[in-house]
């Protein structure tokens, strides 16, 4: 393995901005690329100039089983006025765009590049739910793990499994994931789902008020996850509401050279360390219990960034499922093996905890366009590093935050580690 | 559009190889890659430890169009023995591997990586011709060329015509390429096609005796090329031998820095110039006798590596049709637009001539599995730049060599430059 290295010269953030995840049956990847497009553009303290940017990468997990395009990247340079720049489509299924924001960071510490976008982009709701599903099984081993009919849902249930039997957590320990995730959602407009648990079981008490039929007798919001008319299973111990939703959506992020950085904004948002791994697809794991595509991505990113778990006061990280932030919590070093559920239950991951994660909403609620994901989670990261996230800033200070983005069955992991000097 | 820029360190080709091209449809991608990674590895002079490497960037254009698996990139990095090291799949269509030749580049200039696998791969013939035919169109622009029934065989056709509208060349003119690169395939045993056209002509009139079916009466090659039977029209002007086949292979290419190069070899090739430009696709063109793109990118290239085309001696171009090759060796400022084809025709770029284009066999000859050609194109020019070629060795000392990698309906292109010091 790999020494510690550094980079040839630094990389920040100037600039991010999201479309609004969700269902837009309307819209294609060019229509929400354009809409991220903007709203990082708007995001730039001190503006730029078109002209100054010189080369995209795009991370897109799979335009070909979702829209029957190939070779998208030049398509959305297209979109945004940004041809005839170098344009070059980045992929590791779910963690496509947190590889991108690795190319576009070594793109410009290689000295070929001072200004890039990197964006994201996946729009997923044109095919049915049995479709995607079909595509997204792609991203694991089609001949050692999908041909024995395992899609993802099932994969991390055999991990909430392995977790449950080693560490002695009830499946009902997963609804503070969903709980927590729900109310930070809540507060993002740029959400997929921005309700919270209780106000969804407002709105079905209402809609049953309204029908005339009988009134659910939910004593409190775990009560209504553990109703399987409300949370049905889809793979135990996982329930509807354990579950990232099928969205549609973009992101974008402006990198410049640290030199650079401070022509853009007086507020930029250093990349300080990048650790990326690959794996055995989940067949071949010794061990349900961790992912050490993660271990392994963030201790590369740690040691560049000089930094420890501890360090780190905000995460936004890879919640497909509510068992892989518990998971990624533990593989972060954030927390100790068996550990992470508790934390989550005592309120050390809500937005106005010690160690805020996913305070965006997360997958679970912010919504989950495979491709856009990685990014996504770095919009949220520069939001609440800057003191911009509004009615869902975080409590503590942010002077160092971490985006953790996973792909297929573990076999890929990207982590990036932000620093606010 | 960015300033002439410099790789913050320097990058060097330690080792080269490929799969044989061809149909193999017993074999997937995997299978390939080993073999292209296998070959790669005996072509280090001073071998290397496995452990050294350390990451993956992969080539391809659609495994899930032709393979339906996507994410791709670890389970190739597994099949090689490189996990747990980050691995990345790069899609710029036909221009995948060219494009992932760039980031590995990219990773090592960047101070992150010392010692990098670029490898490329597509297995095509498990679907039907017209399967393929639907699979390579969505590398065009779905909605506004593919929807009015442009598949890459018309698109280029068309090019031909307005090439010859404007410069007065004649449909036969195109069968230089076909002849020139048909002799050079006939002399690489890893090529798709192993013959020469006067191969092929004996085959058939020998065939034609066995059988006792009347004796074709083709004068020469030419006669041949123009006969509606032997060579009939795919799109008008082009013919079935004016176009690359579907291929299955893989090839790889192991980058190390430049101050680690020597450790592996005493004959590292440099890499000196690296060029992208995207374009929009073929419907939005405003002249179709050239590639903006390629112009662009060879441009990008040849400032960076400080040198002009009259310095560059063998160039691997990317020729989808024979078309493609007359027009890249114009963009590519080897020769004065409307003058390529009879370069040709006068064996300028023949094997033996003064500057030779490819003299592997080009996509037509040696085969065309498309996210492996850029790569591909290295590992001729890395042979033939070590005087490794063998029968099909050039006349010409090479210092300076040049490949170029086109992607969709010219919307992406990359180009680099190579010296050997």
């Amino acid at each position: 393995m790999a020494t510690t290295k550094s980079l040839s010269r630094g990389v920040a953030v100037v600039g991010a901005g999201m479309s609004k995840f969700g269902v837009h049956k309307d819209k294609s990847s060019r229509d929400l690329f354009v809409e991220a497009y903007q709203a990082m553009s708007a995001s730039v303290d001190r503006g730029f100039d078109l002209a100054e940017i010189e080369a995209v990468f795009v991370g897109n997990y799979s335009s070909e089983f979702f829209e029957g395009q190939g070779h998208i990247a030049p398509i959305l340079a297209d979109a945004v006025g940004l041809v005839p720049l170098p344009a070059t489509r980045i992929e590791d299924a779910c963690a496509s765009s947190g590889a991108a924001i690795r190319q576009g960071v070594m793109a410009i510490a290689s000295g070929l590049h001072d200004l890039v976008l990197v964006g994201g982009v996946e729009h997923m709701t044109s095919l049915s739910t049995a479709q995607v599903t079909d595509a997204l099984s792609a991203a694991g081993d089609m001949g050692f793990e999908m041909a024995s009919g395992f899609t993802f849902p099932g994969i991390f249930a055999a991990m909430a499994s392995a977790y449950m039997h080693r560490y002695g957590m009830a499946p009902a320990d997963l609804h503070s994931i969903t709980l927590k995730n729900h109310a930070n959602g809540a507060l993002n407009p740029e959400a997929h789902f921005t309700q919270a648990i209780s106000d969804i079981m407002a709105a079905r008490m209402e809609a049953a008020i309204k029908n005339g039929s009988p009134l659910p007798e939910w004593k409190d919001e775990n009560a209504f996850l553990e109703d399987e008319a409300a949370n049905p299973f889809v793979a135990w111990p996982l329930r509807l509401f354990d579950c990232a939703p099928i969205s549609d959506g973009a992101a974008c992020l402006l990198l410049a050279s640290a030199e650079r950085a401070r022509a853009f904004t007086d507020d930029p948002i250093y990349v300080i360390g990048s650790g990326q791994a690959s794996d055995y697809s989940l067949a071949n794991h010794t061990d349900l219990t961790n992912m050490r595509a993660t271990r392994l991505a963030a201790q590369a990113a740690y040691e560049m960034a000089g930094v420890s778990p501890m360090d780190i006061r905000l995460a936004e990280v890879h919640d497909c499922f509510t068992i892989a932030e518990i998971i990624a919590t533990e593989d972060l070093g954030f927390f100790a093996p068996g550990t992470g559920y508790r934390m989550a239950e005592d309120g050390v991951t809500a937005r106005d905890g010690p160690r805020p994660v996913n305070s965006s909403g997360g997958l679970k609620s912010k919504g989950h366009p495979v491709g856009a994901t990685g990014v996504g989670q770095v919009v949220e990261i520069w939001k609440q590093m800057r003191g911009e996230a509004g009615p869902r800033q975080v409590k503590v200070d942010v002077p160092l935050a971490l985006a953790h983005n996973l792909g297929g069955t573990g076999s890929s992991c990207v982590v990036h580690i932000f620093e606010r000097r």
